[in-house]
């Protein structure tokens, strides 16, 4: 079935949120944790957390300035720090709670039922109940005029995972902490793993390393 | 575990490729079509497509200038266009193998045996093979001079997918279509649903749409 880009300009906006959210495919499903200049924390879904480069580490993230995620884009100006959290199985409908427009006053740690842990090089939570805990430093943030979003660029400062999910080739194994995936705005997922493949090379058939 | 980032920057080079490619959690895995001005063909992979917004229909992509993709965006700023591909279960290998650093005069497709196929709205190509086929408008690159990157910005103008797995609200079923995701640089993983969740508020408890 094909639809134009004048078929999408016509449906109805919500059908085209639906639509619309899912044609990047699978999304990683993260808590955002920040904390305002007078020690309000705040707790954020997000599924536009993209990787930007390994030296030195990056992560962008992209937000809407005057969406329900304004705490977030303020408390990261305001402290310069902020974490993201792999959302697991365990906790999927916490977070997706999360995702309410709770009253400024409110933390969603506290609304949601999660647990607040800090570590020692910030003042950002973590999600204790996370498989995998990233601290983040904000480099950057750049307006994306054409639609009115930003995209936030941190530099990671902090890490806490699971010893045994990293491999020695430094490879992190997600499906082993859990790490799950959205579809679209609501659909949460585990994903399976296939197979892990060789590095591609023109003239050398590819090797399963596992799966 | 935990590490620093003085514990990531010490890191060996290819060990931390791997270890901070995992950190954004799992990745949609995409195959980006595109032509050259004389018609030479080209497919890459990409694991950093993102959602920018719904109405205009804008998806971002994360590309180093300067790395084996440099066709791509030269294709994209000679023709004005290119395509996003979901990559499926059956053809996932093919899809890492695109991955590989082949001469400019070799296209993937041949290389890697997937099947080109030309709408009518403009000249870039689409997989055959995959079950979502996005065809995107170029509207503006931003260069993220933080670390050499650059975010390509497209407005989606065609997409081609079974009917059978667009909702009644919109809602796209990525399951169904068996949409892959990318655990750091070469983990493939199919996502099996938990469940899909209701739009969050304050004040009411989450009920499951599916799942």
């Amino acid at each position: 079935m094909q639809f134009s880009g004048a078929d999408i300009a016509a449906m109805e906006d919500r059908f085209r949120v639906f639509f619309v959210n899912a044609l990047s495919g699978f999304k990683s499903a993260n808590l955002v944790g920040t904390t305002s200049a007078d020690g309000q924390d705040n707790l954020a879904m997000f599924s536009s957390v993209v990787h930007l480069g390994a030296n030195p580490p990056l992560l962008g993230m992209v937000s809407r300035p005057h969406s329900v995620r304004r705490d977030t884009l303020e408390n990261i100006a305001a402290t310069g720090f902020y974490t993201i959290n792999h959302v697991g199985a365990e906790f999927f409908e916490a977070a997706h709670q999360a995702s309410a427009r709770y009253e400024p006053e409110i933390s969603e740690f506290d609304a949601v039922g999660l647990t607040r842990r800090h570590g020692e090089l910030h003042p950002a939570p973590y999600v204790a109940e996370s498989p995998l805990q990233i601290g983040l430093a904000h480099r950057q943030t750049i307006d994306l005029d054409i639609n009115g979003t930003c995209l936030v660029i941190g530099e990671v400062v902090e890490v806490e995972l699971s010893e045994a999910a990293v491999g020695e080739d430094g490879a992190i194994d997600l499906g082993q902490l859990g790490s799950l995936v959205v579809g679209g705005l609501d659909s949460y997922h585990a994903p399976e793993q296939l197979a892990r493949l060789s590095y591609a090379k023109p003239d050398r058939p590819l090797r399963r390393l596992a799966g």
